[in-house]
């Protein structure tokens, strides 16, 4: 099995990129601190062609050079914005009727293998700190709250694999 | 929706993670250089009870503290070994009746979304370094290959986080 060379894979030039047609989600990043995790889920969502990414409160912005170490780019091309405030930024997405859960371990919440997302909805995840997890504050607004069932002895997940875990979650949920 | 405490999460001892039945997947790990995806890997091997994970060439070993400060002691659960050579660890699961597949773009790979586990059998994913991916010489001996579909502008994930994307993919698709 001859590995493919990078001119072979087919991707997307930026210009493409900004035409193809999004997965109907939005990342938001609720005050995440650490540079290397913003960039890796950059590079997520342009695999997956994620709508726009919202980095919230203390969450970077690019450009920066930590974040460029782990996007390798993928800010080019993926939409983001920098608000400063998660609860603000999730009532605007609720009125204009996307579906907004955080990725979090709460009371009722829905187990990621048992999720189905709606036809033709939107949705947004919202993926919180890495020592505090998703705010109460922003928890309490949300639609609902999705878990990603876990069996060891942790507690949670690297933030930005817990991203990628539930975007290829959603891309094979919603692929046509 | 109350966040849960950690201590309301019910997550396993230490003893109990050993003695828990594991999911038939072991990770290899091709000569990874970056600590920080090493610990990661680990973290996401605990949260679904990973068999062993092979950290091969390059690839550093526990303990360590730049691995310790993204595992948050995963690595003191998780089975591990370190061996010198890539090719002899796949020979020799080969062997024990593992089927080994390159997490790769490479001719003839089966995509994702479409592979299906057979049931009862033990399966190894090799994940590879972060600049040349897997090698070659380790994909000669591999029995298939499996490929991340990817949309966008660039030519791969990050390496810990498409080692959470397989592994959940893995656990939707085997867990009873």
């Amino acid at each position: 099995m001859r590995k493919l060379k990078n001119e072979e894979l087919n991707r997307k030039s930026v210009k493409d990129f900004r035409v193809s047609k999004k997965m109907p989600l939005i990342i938001v990043l609720d005050n995440v601190r650490s540079l290397n995790n913003i960039g890796s889920v950059f590079r997520t969502a342009d695999a997956f062609l994620i709508e726009r990414i919202y980095l919230c409160g203390i969450t970077a912005s690019p450009p920066h050079k930590d974040i460029h170490k782990t996007a390798l780019g993928a800010t080019e091309n993926v939409l983001w914005e920098h608000v400063n405030s998660t609860a603000d930024i999730v009532q605007k997405l609720q009125t204009e009727g996307v579906s907004v859960w955080p990725i979090e371990q709460t009371e009722d919440s829905t187990s990621l293998d048992l999720f189905q997302p709606e036809p033709n909805k939107s949705y947004a995840f919202v993926l919180g700190n890495e020592v505090r997890g998703v705010s109460q504050e922003v928890i309490d607004i949300c639609n609902k709250a999705l878990e990603i069932p876990q069996f060891g002895t942790k507690h949670s997940l690297n933030i930005s694999v817990a991203t990628g875990l539930v975007i290829w979650d959603f891309f094979i949920k919603t692929k046509p």
